[in-house]
């Protein structure tokens, strides 16, 4: 069984859809990891016995979703000294994923959380991987391969758009 | 000497020289008060600590006040009972105040903050008297009193302008 | 019958849906409380007159909703020496919310109003025992417990999702 | 003596030296007008007089300047039938002036507030004016000269940039 | 027949669902008024002669709606001596609402515009109708009715929530 | 067959339902056009060297749309002597468009986009023609027809309302 | 001498400090053109017929900044055939800008504004160049040129901070 | 000599004075670093070389930071495998920060950057030896240490206020 590398956390279970994002990435590059709850608000010393003990089970980045006040990246970042990547979640009464968006960027100095896009769960994957990577020559291969594969796939679409012209192409993809 | 009631807590002692508006409003009102450093994220222990505790040592009332991803009012109001004033500061590097309006403002079902205006540490200190005041008949017809002082100051500078005119009211203040 | 202690007020009866949320806590903490409309910009009278009463009608605490341009939390906050608690509400033809926001929490030296989360009449509520828990030592305790069964549901929640699986999880909770 | 025509009112003397402009068009118009301090939040009592009475004193437009949560003016119009220009101003806690602008201008159906740019008495000392000139026609005559004048202030200025080049004349008003 | 005092314009008959509000006020007080397309961006030449000759044709107020970068309050305002009311329209390629609030309000020294909020083409009426009794004390009468039936509207509310209680109300007027 | 003046590129296959706007314009003012993808973060390369040919190719003017943080503008400017037109996309996990509006106009001295509103791929369509009618005198003809077809569009819908009035002319385009 | 064919024009002689950038880049590239100031708000009539005439006058491009709501550009492209490029400005009572850059940027179908970054006169003067060199094979040489200019003056600066480390060169620059 | 594991690249030379804060902090914990420029907009070809070659150097991580339309991050990530830090930065023309922000966070899927605070070169220094420790168990050690050693300091601040009262303390830091 695969060692568990990669712990992926959020404040409640209405951000799951989005945070499996990031496990299915990490599931794509063979990555071992978990998935699971840790709310800042509501189980803050869950927050931070978790927090304190992950680097020593083993735990080499953790990915944390949040959304409205989002403080759960950030306190996690507080207590562990592993690299923590910071997801803002769009959640229902958010001001537009502001919100979270800053609560999540703006940390002061000497705490640093890695934040990817809106709801970007699975880039926060992908950057798990390139983190993970500086360790692991053959995993650089790997993401360097996978690079190449988003740029084939876009010349083969490209290719496509200018074979078929716009408006065929685009009849096709919304048939699609 | 006097029962401390209020917890006056920041994140920085950068805060600080804005965070003293409420000390000074407490004072003021001979409202029993301590003024220390709490950091959610320099000191996440010390902070579930202090707001385990807080109602245990007789505080009615936390006054948190922190910048940019600011964490520490919603972090207390998780752990704590108390009722928790949640004071944004536009710090240095802050995007025009709005990161740490959103940080605190934003919380999620369970777990509110009070929250003031930018910078509003003064009244904080207005709304913990209002709050103790619940508990405490006098307190509330010295509030009552207050906010007719306040009226009456206004209506002074009322007459002023009207007597002066507003051009030579102006230059006087300008002089002041 | 129990003493109503706490009264949540809003500027239009299309409002209530939202402001419902603050009487179901109340209701749930067995707080006496009475829910009514009162207009800062259609009944700036009945404002003044509710707003000068309340506390001697043995109110103790404030709950205000309102959208747009909401001056009602501020107005009755400028009249009333209780605290009182403004909820923002993104109403129809809010600019995404950030007027109401903005109309509540920026308030002047002297009047503050606790303003919680956009939309977030539920925390009002909370907010509101909290405030009252200051003078009822056993109110604190039933808060302190409610703060628990929060961090157990959550625990909860997450060993469902460590045991099941995320994507099994998710499906679960998308067919309740 | 002139009857006095407009009133041009403010939240607080730290507006004033915003809100003379106001007054200064209308002395420039030849329109009776008064200057005083009307705070919604410290006075609400003299703002309710104020308003009920303003029409029955012959005033015929009230100019109301205010920043933050800038209540002034949205809470005369509640009371007062006369038409109610909104001079939001950038004070000095605002959040870059976001919080009067939506403050002033999202007033609710049937309560209506003429709102200017940020800052911009004079435009309401201008409007205001305008809406004089509804029912006095020697007074639309000023006005429409008054369009001329500025059209020819630009054209003169033009004219300079266009004869002495723009580099001569930007030294020039630089040195005046 | 009524004389045309007040003329509805605005940019493009998508704007006309929103702008008959202004229309339908203005049948309700009783006031003359025109409804036509008046384009800043693809009739420009029409809207420098419709501004120069409205205050001969009587007209008292004009009220101009557009969504975007919306020139037409401005237009209208820098040509014609009238008062100009702007009503921002949140249009479909809209930023929010924002790019045409910004645009319709924030207008030069010397060319003001009456904003009223975002779609409030209902107030932009009521405006007008402000603006028209500053000559007509008995139009000024209505207006002050007028208040005192929204004031009555919301009474009969507040005694219909207070009497039901706010779930059953909620449910009625969910029916209605 | 017509030469290809312009060049129609977007980051992504799901930008094309927008850009194709910009074709249709193109394609009815007698341009010469292509329509492919170049992605700037998923084909870096090809975006270089598709940069630097583009004008050997005889392209006159390149029109770039994207959404988010939208680099593909602004890096094809950086390469190409070309004037580049960029089209903000509001993309499906955008903040509303700010990201793609302030990632595509807000470019450093010396590499200048002409940017165009939020989803106004049509409107580069036009932009360009006028770019290309710098060197065409025929086609600015066009152009000024154009405008002149604008602008009778306008006149009939005015002369349609005036004629119907507001309520039926709404029920008419309603229905169509 | 030679032919004028940029007009660089602004709102009000304030604005030539930031506009004079633009002809300054012009010069530089040894474009022919003229500077002046065409009002949008205080000479309509004189917008519209510059507008009208200038390409007859030979006029290639007009670039037009403006700030607050910044009518100036939009109005310009509305009347003119030719490219109009839009330079935003922040001046004294912007709303940080925003006003501007939304004012410029968001215009509707038919009738775009090239858009460049806030304060970005010289960028719109380059912008101009590039639209000029579409008819203009040496310019586009001229062009490309400059931006290898720009790419070896940045090689330098890095061959400078690489062979003096960070701290030397931040001194030397300092200084200088 | 120690290798040089991270390359802390910047757009523009006026970027040194923050970004020398990621050097400082890679200077403190004895990582092997290189400071240099690679402009986005000015070297697009050095950009796509030296992304393409940093892995092959043995750097492992890329901290990278720029103003404005920042694309060099992206851009950079769009390339290389590695590891992307973004480091937005408030340029003086810069839209409050918001244009830096949003153009390095919002990145696509498949193409990450770490985004830091605003101005946050520090933060983005430590992620960078977060990110190295992942493969560095003493490296670990040091940061948790480091951790520790922030906890301590605030504690002692915390005790000098605690001490010396508020109003004492701050006239000491005033001082110093």
């Amino acid at each position: 069984m695969k060692p568990v590398l990669v712990s992926v956390i959020m404040g409640s279970d209405s951000d799951l859809q989005i945070m499996t994002g990031a496990a299915e990435v990490l599931e794509q590059f063979g990555i071992g990891h978990e998935v699971t709850i840790v709310s800042a608000h509501r189980t803050p010393e869950r927050l931070v016995s978790f927090s304190k003990k992950a680097h020593k089970r083993g735990i080499k980045v953790i990915i944390a979703g949040a959304g409205g006040a989002a403080h759960l990246p950030g306190m996690v970042a507080s207590v562990s000294p592993l690299p923590v990547i910071g997801v803002p979640i769009k959640s229902s009464n958010s001001i537009d994923g502001w919100d979270s968006v800053l609560s999540i960027l703006q940390m002061p100095l000497g705490v640093p959380v890695a934040t990817v896009a809106l709801d970007g769960a699975k880039n926060a994957g992908i950057l798990a991987v390139e983190i993970l990577s500086a360790a692991d020559p053959e995993l650089l291969q790997v993401l360097a391969k996978h690079k190449k594969k988003l740029s084939s796939d876009v010349r083969k679409k490209a290719a496509g758009i200018e074979k078929l012209g716009a408006s065929v192409y685009l009849e096709q993809i919304k048939k699609s």
